[in-house]
């Protein structure tokens, strides 16, 4: 089974780790980080780079496609070499998926058009005017699509597409190696969740970014 | 504000991501992969390479020491550069902090002396047999010194270092930037949530693995 995860400059690295620590876990999985050109993937900040182990163009037809987010999104969506690739991937893979704003990367390939789905809470306008149809919860399924919100929402959605392939009681010894028995310091994270002062202070620190 | 986190061949990617997409949020932060030589640092399926973007002996000092886990801090725990690049840097830091078997490393330094510490669960005997105080928790705070269960532990850990040093509005706006609203798709991920025969099938592929 191999689950291709696109990687590219200006990516968010939690996006694309967080599943990948599950998904790795899969029996006879190959998870390969690619990219346009294979080496180092710097991430938004600049502190971090991934590494691409090849080219996207050398693998067409994964089993599962994982496109995570970022600010590198942006470029992404008017590169035709990126969205080209994941409309032939798409066409024959199993799973198609998306975490935080790679889901407007899936937008713009056209695979999301009037399909069910989310992204970062910040950017839900956003993939409506990309055709989809945005939903307010974590892990969105559509058929073989399933998208993610922010950032670290891809483990829950790993874990959800771990049980579709292997089982629950698989899927649940993975949660169980990866201890993931979360327990966050205080409420939030959400805009269901968080106190109203702290979704606007997020939003106007992500408009000064922006 | 520096925050190091060494990384070394065959570590567990989302140990050091998962606090890394936390710190680095946090105001003048710069967050530093750092190895015993500059360049890929494989994870031990090998399927991802972190780039050190420097050397541990270049950085002797920084105010956040947060050392992540893995197979490989099997050898790391036997290799006196890096034991003796902990000690000194502990000395220093505002916070000493791990992730997973990291506190096996911190252990192996003397870091971890009679101190109240946890690490993944299915190697609590041996942070014990390396002087520290296992406690099932999945956060451990004692003084300047913060440790985390396995692997995705080290999220609530890194918000709750976050709190220490940023205030809890300010934690709370990193954890609404990353939509930490955690929702496993079933319960567990814990041994205290987890059902005992799916504990038995983790603990029969750890052996089996080790």
């Amino acid at each position: 089974m191999e689950i291709v995860i696109p990687i590219f400059p200006n990516l968010t690295a939690l996006d694309a780790v967080g599943p990948y620590e599950v998904l790795s876990r899969l029996p006879h999985a190959t998870v390969r980080f690619l990219a346009a050109e294979p080496g180092p993937q710097a991430t938004e900040n600049g502190m971090l780079s991934l590494v691409a182990e090849g080219r996207l163009a050398d693998h067409p037809h994964p089993d599962i496609v994982l496109m995570p987010g970022g600010f590198g999104t942006r470029a992404l969506m008017e590169d035709e070499a990126t969205l080209g690739w994941l409309r032939e991937a798409h066409a024959a893979s199993d799973w198609t998926t998306s975490v935080c704003t790679g889901a407007l990367v899936l937008a713009a390939a056209g695979i999301l058009d009037g399909i069910p789905a989310t992204t970062h809470w910040l950017l839900r306008d956003r993939l409506h005017e990309l055709g989809a149809v945005p939903v307010e919860e974590r892990v969105v399924r559509h058929g073989k699509i399933i998208t993610a919100a922010g950032v670290s929402a891809g483990i829950d959605m790993a874990l959800t597409l771990a049980a579709e392939i292997a089982g629950e009681s698989y899927a649940e010894a993975i949660q169980l190696g990866i201890e993931y028995d979360p327990d966050p310091p205080f409420p939030g994270g959400s805009t269901r969740s968080s106190r109203p002062e702290i979704i606007d202070l997020v939003r106007r620190r992500a408009s000064e970014l922006a």
